[in-house]
């Protein structure tokens, strides 16, 4: 077997103590998200196994469709790091390994945003990306002086003006601006300096950004909206595409969509990566991994099944667990995408309560992929070889167990076959993804030119 | 001479490139404040010196009142670290330093401000504080969707509701709240979940916080505001209070103000420490030092030293740089306390536009303190013993020179003389300062109790 020219994008995606919901029960998972040497020996890891990034998934509340504090009180999720601080400490204790963190441009200022992300991609030597997110929970909107959610068009308006105000701060300052002088004493040359100055629906930023123009000229964009406007902010902006995918088929459609999305926004299509999330579940024997999975499915407490429906579904718990799913809520102003294909899903394997929480507790709608390494790695492979994606986003399900696993078995055996890479090329996150450096000022000059022209 | 039972508390204050406008010209300087290995180096130095805390001055905007971009360009302070990234990095490579960082009141979230500095707190192991400001520039106005700078008194009004907010939201679990029983599948105990469901006249934020009480309970608090209504709020909140004092009489009074407000507001005025920043100057010999104070002063630019000026006198390039200052602007917004002294010493020393700028430049209104370290030691240590405040904060004036000498030189001296510690006590930064870990909900309890009562 010869070498593939085409190696697939890993990251490592974190949520919270794990992303099986009950992943936390298992004897042998560390149940508390907040100890610092933990997630230092797993980015460390990580390193070691040449993974493109850490990818922390956020939102600002404690996210949850729970009837009362006691049903929320078997979710075990909701005690997490800020991600942007986490980051900022895992990128002293590393060199090469990039970081990527959802930020969200409903709850948040565009000054603030690009400030901080220049100040973690100058600390990190230029390895940091922005994963753009409008948020979905009411819990969010009740955190910050809203009544109600904001509506999803809005959200999405509301983030297109937002990035480009962030991307525009990004280009405040031309690469070699700050020329610092001593003889002269200018610290700059004013002719590289550009005011934003900007005045558009929502915001009024004037500028400059307080910090020199970041490491990789823009940190690295990721947007995970698979929605109409999602796809179009993506296509925009992003360099990866995160998404759950569950269906290679559609997975593959989906695919074929992003890249045109891409070329119609006159980006490289080669240049913007599809990495859907999966959830490996691994053993040495394919029954040991099936165990490891029935094991976790098993400690998933019906409280916690129950509202982990609720925000699709109300509140089932007058219903039989093992008796057919009633219909979803009409009203539903979180993340669409996700949810159109979850309905799809319930009415096509005609599920119970109870098999639907199961599902859902593991992976929040992204594959699970239980077997051995190898197994897995020839689902991986066949998906890739298939331009179903560019790579993949490893979701441990529970900690550090299932990033060991994920690190230390899957990751070795893709390497084995060729279709990981080994170290990294280059320092920066931009140039280990193999994306371009932006040039100072060309988001502006993309965004400016007519959709039409291209 | 016997060791005194008080010891002070000290501060490395750190303003970008140093303190002094023109410290990154000297040949030794580094002018470049984006370095991460020269603070990583600094933070390791302060650590092995005992040092408290390194704080971080911040503002969300390049602050000047340069009347355009060719007379900014002579200002050498705008391209800095944001300080939640940077400490949560420093903190990282170190292990019983304390971070204190500036964070606006004006243009945050209380949520967000709350969240960060929990995850800081946890990521450190308890040794982060906030240093609560209400910011002053017309700049971050302009950069956070203003149209002019909020008035004086209304911001100190969102500011005492914001402090509250986010000390409720660092209340929203009681300290052994999260259980994480594996056996019952049960992850927090819902009797020990507060949600704060604050609405008031500003901030509508229902909570809970998305993680754990921080480990100091709340972080420390700092705040710098000597006007009126600043002293309220620090009376009631701080544990820090910054000051510049330029008079020793002045100061002592101001310390005694200080811990009425304290006591008034049922706080043991003796938790509550008075930190003046102070710009050292050190030779080893005075004519050394002095001459060091020459250079930094002659190396001002006139574009820059009448860019200072301007935010309180206007555009003075028509006036002789030798003659007398002329008379104030009358509207201002900014920072009071800092200004009033300002005229007053103007006045009293009949001072030209060039002498106050060069003063201004320099320390921004703190005392310079030029000499041997010995000389530097004698009038802290009178400062200290006669009670014009608890410690100092020690502001370099270039990097990484002026915090070498103050490091290595002053501080050794200070701890030979036992007024400084030489190593630390306890880990946290709650611990180090001698301040207590406030129970959960003691801000509501003594918030709540009337002040006529105490």
């Amino acid at each position: 077997m010869t070498t593939p020219q085409r190696q697939m994008k890993l990251g490592l995606n974190i949520v919270g103590n794990g992303a099986h919901a009950a992943g936390w029960r298992l004897p042998e998972a560390q149940a508390n998200a907040l100890d610092f040497a933990l997630w230092r020996d797993i980015a460390q890891q990580a390193e070691r196994r040449a993974i493109h990034f850490m990818f922390w998934a956020d939102g600002a509340a404690v996210r949850h469709s729970a009837k009362d504090d006691e049903q929320l009180s078997y979710l075990g999720r909701i005690d997490v790091w800020e991600p942007l601080t986490i980051m900022a400490a895992l990128s002293a204790v590393t060199t090469r390994l990039g970081f990527v963190a959802s930020a969200s441009t409903t709850y948040n200022d565009p000054y603030t945003i690009a400030r901080k992300f220049a100040s973690l991609d100058h600390i990190s030597g230029g390895r940091v990306g922005w994963n753009v997110v409008t948020s979905w929970s009411e819990q969010e909107a009740l955190n910050y002086n809203r009544e109600r959610h904001m509506e999803h068009g809005l959200r999405y308006r509301r983030a297109e003006e937002f990035v480009d105000v962030v991307m525009g701060l990004w280009d405040s300052w031309e690469d070699d601006a700050f020329i610092r002088n001593k003889e002269t004493g200018q610290y700059f040359d004013p002719a590289k300096l550009h005011n934003l100055a900007h005045r558009g629906e929502t915001f009024a930023v004037h500028g400059p950004l307080n910090i020199s123009r970041p490491i990789q000229g823009y940190p690295v964009i990721a947007q995970a909206g698979s929605s109409g406007p999602g796809q179009n902010l993506g296509g925009r902006i992003a360099d990866i595409i995160y998404t759950a995918q569950k269906d290679k088929e559609e997975a593959k459609a989906f695919y074929r969509s992003v890249k045109q999305h891409a070329a119609a926004n006159g980006r490289d299509p080669d240049a913007q990566y599809v990495m859907p999330g999966i959830l490996p579940v691994l053993g040495s024997t394919e029954a040991e991994a099936q165990h490891l999975m029935d094991r976790l499915q098993d400690l998933i407490h019906p409280q916690l099944g129950l509202s982990i429906l609720a925000s699709s579904f109300g509140d089932l718990s007058g219903y039989d667990l093992d008796g057919p799913v009633p219909d979803a809520l009409e009203d539903h102003n979180g993340v669409k995408s996700g949810h159109e294909q979850l309905m799809r899903l319930v009415r096509e394997k005609r599920m119970t309560i109870r098999e639907l929480y199961r599902m859902l507790a593991g992976a929040s709608g992204h594959l699970v992929m239980v077997g051995t390494p190898e197994q897995v790695a020839d689902r991986i492979e066949d998906w890739f070889n298939d331009r179903a994606c560019d790579g993949f986003n490893l979701i441990p399900p529970f900690m550090p167990g299932g990033s060991d696993a994920a690190l230390n078995e899957l990751v070795p055996e893709l390497q084995r076959r060729g279709l990981a890479q080994t170290e990294y090329t280059g320092t920066t996150l931009r140039e280990t993804m193999g994306l371009p450096r932006p040039a100072h000022g060309s988001h502006r000059r993309r965004s400016s030119v007519p959709r039409a022209a291209e």
